[in-house]
């Protein structure tokens, strides 16, 4: 029977070349976080359908690749509906089956957990390039610290980890829902419209001030409030230290620890970081997920024009599931999209040994050929990679394929010895 | 709404501890095995479900999460079976999805591919200690190369790692498929019915010889090819030297080239090891899965009495779905078995730096909280891991629960410093 070759719609095969990006990167990751006191743990790919969707993976619910039930629990005459069919689905994210494993193992972990997970998540997003189907997702957070310790601390390891990888000149774009929401009951929205509203101030760097003060007005809003809004970002955008502007502003609408907060955050990071970025206050950052109750930041690539990754405090989300409330606050680098940069930069993993291959003639007799394996292994036990392989008729061009692997050195082996 | 806090059914959550051991153990095995020339591959977790089903998986067949159709592609009201409503499946194994990769990229790769897959895959068994529904493979093929270089590198490949691993005093045990089927025939069994013959064979190490016998005359085979079957057996155990004992007695049953490669495998392979093992020539090792078309081999841990991975070569298989034949040869460890046994073992991973954890009061001032971030940074930059937690209000309970975690050093700091 033939075999379907390509991978499943969306997904793909990752190719040697890639695949040692990844686990350079991977292991960088690792040892920097660890160094951070982050601790790796797993939750099988695997979760309940229930877990799912339980409405906190936001629109990530709708591309859920879900699986069928197994024996007797599947009884399709009955079934009327897709839910009928299925108890479990591919996690899309690392949140949820963190929050899980969590309250599962609560009296197990010392407190604050500190977590990091590398792993894969599977979304059945219409497939385009760059973005597939399955994809690594690379997160660290820090349950039950209430304070900026946890922020500080995730964008320090966060920013580390990408400097080791060679990235500089980034910046680090961070906001707070609480100053977004603050913003908007100053200009007098309403309340439960304040979603719409940041969804429109989400689109700025797209359409501009002008933009967002012309849709604010179509979908309705009164036009006093709209006015308002906008005359804050304008005053914001010429305000020599923002915060100051905005704690004046908003003195009475917002807790009067968050800015001072947000500003030690930034001020503490600033003072203390060990890679070339920036961390840049940024009122317009409003990060989808509607669990964020705190500080939100995003890693902005301004060469790439893209963002490699964000974060936030959640600390409603762990409640609403064990209802107990643990403050809780997470960062994920956008993995894929890194390994994607470093390999359009043609990046070369770095302290790789030397790369030697044996080529063997065919039919050697027993004693060369356990001289060719003996060498092997000598070279090995030096941390070398040796190679060995059959000689192939067209040597050369079986050297050339070798080199384009990063082979360097060539040993022959024959019948009667002459390499 | 209430989170399902366990874990799906059969599958776990990792924890800290383990995870530690797990990133240990995969560090040395990609680092080992790239020293023998195998590059990292990644295929999807999701494979069309027709690659599945294609017969090349055995009993796992029966045991494959099945993924629901998306869309419109799935059709409730006229589906009639389950083959109806799926259209992937998570893999059961590593072979399968390599078979298509490789067919997939037979151009880009270089000759022979040798392939290294550390991946998770999924079998729906009834749940039982220490096996899991999810759990992760660690797989060497060498696709492309004929002779018995691709058995030597793949056994001398997987002892260096378990050696590495510190892992002592192990067999290699290595027999031939068609040393197993020369036996057969040489006893007059019918060729359809070998398959049988080699089920009961399997259960020597349980039901003795004497119990082989018995199970071969139950199944109605004839009595004298059962007792000649076993009178072999019988003389392959008195025998000082079995492959030569072989060699005379299937002399025009057997091409004459299988015993003398076996041979030439197994010296080279103990002239040339870098590890405490020994490896056997086993007639009695049978190997489960059908596609096993030449040496197969075991990892037996005698102390532990149980197997800790296995392969084989399996030529026929790459052809069976891509219509050429190219011969193939792999060796899979026990991954989750490994780490069982280090994990019962007590095992510490080796030369991991100092930690050191920072108490911090609550309510520091900038000034302090930035100074203890500061030389937290620091000792992170000398290679130590450095956690900055709140001192909680039992001080001498969260330094406890650190030491359990392996932090040695503590520092203190106070609104007025004096840590």
């Amino acid at each position: 029977m033939a075999l379907k070759k390509k991978p499943v719609t969306g997904m793909k095969d990752i190719m040697p070349a890639e695949m040692e990006i990844r686990d350079y990167c991977i292991s960088v990751i690792k040892k920097t976080y660890a160094e951070f006191g982050f601790q790796g743990i797993e939750t099988p790919c695997v979760e309940n359908i229930e877990n799912l969707t339980s409405k906190s993976g936001g629109d990530n619910e709708k591309l859920i690749f879900k699986i069928l039930k197994r024996g007797e629990k599947l009884r399709l005459e009955e079934a009327r509906e897709e839910a009928d069919l299925v108890d479990g689905g591919l996690r899309y994210d690392l949140t949820v089956p963190l929050v899980r494993y969590f309250s599962n193992h609560e009296n197990e972990l010392a407190m604050p957990f500190k977590a990091l997970q590398m792993g894969n998540v599977w979304r059945a997003d219409r497939p385009q390039k760059g973005r597939y189907r399955q994809f690594m997702q690379c997160d660290i957070d820090i349950i039950g610290e209430p304070t900026n310790l946890a922020e500080i601390e995730l964008i320090l390891a966060t920013t580390t980890t990408l400097g080791r990888l060679g990235f500089k000149g980034f910046q680090i774009r961070i906001n707070e829902r609480r100053i977004l929401k603050a913003m908007a009951a100053y200009s007098g929205f309403p309340e439960e419209r304040y979603d719409e509203v940041f969804i429109i101030l989400d689109k700025m760097d797209k359409i501009g001030l002008d933009g967002v003060l012309r849709e604010l007005k179509e979908s309705g809003f009164d036009e006093a409030s709209a006015a308002s809004y906008c005359e804050l970002f304008e005053g914001l955008e010429a305000a020599p230290d923002k915060l100051s502007f905005l704690e004046e502003k908003l003195e009475g609408v917002i807790d009067g620890a968050v800015i001072p907060d947000l500003r030690e955050t930034i001020e503490t990071v600033e003072a203390t970081k060990q890679a070339d970025f920036k961390v840049v206050f940024d009122p317009t950052i409003v990060r989808g997920m509607s669990y964020y109750t705190g500080t939100i930041f995003e890693i902005a690539m301004p060469e790439l024009g893209i963002s490699c990754g964000g974060g936030g405090r959640y600390d409603g989300m762990v409640g609403k599931f064990t209802g107990k409330d643990v403050p809780a606050c997470g960062f994920s680098i956008g993995f894929e999209r890194i390994i994607l940069i470093l390999l359009e930069q043609g990046f070369k993993v770095p302290g790789q040994g030397e790369k030697i291959a044996f080529l063997l003639e065919k039919n050697l007799p027993s004693d060369i050929l356990r001289e060719a394996i003996e060498r092997a292994q000598k070279a090995r036990l030096e941390g070398k990679s040796v190679l060995v392989v059959r000689m192939n008729k067209n040597k050369k061009f079986q050297k050339q394929q070798l080199t384009d692997q990063g082979y360097t050195q060539f040993e022959e082996f024959y019948a009667r010895q002459i390499g």
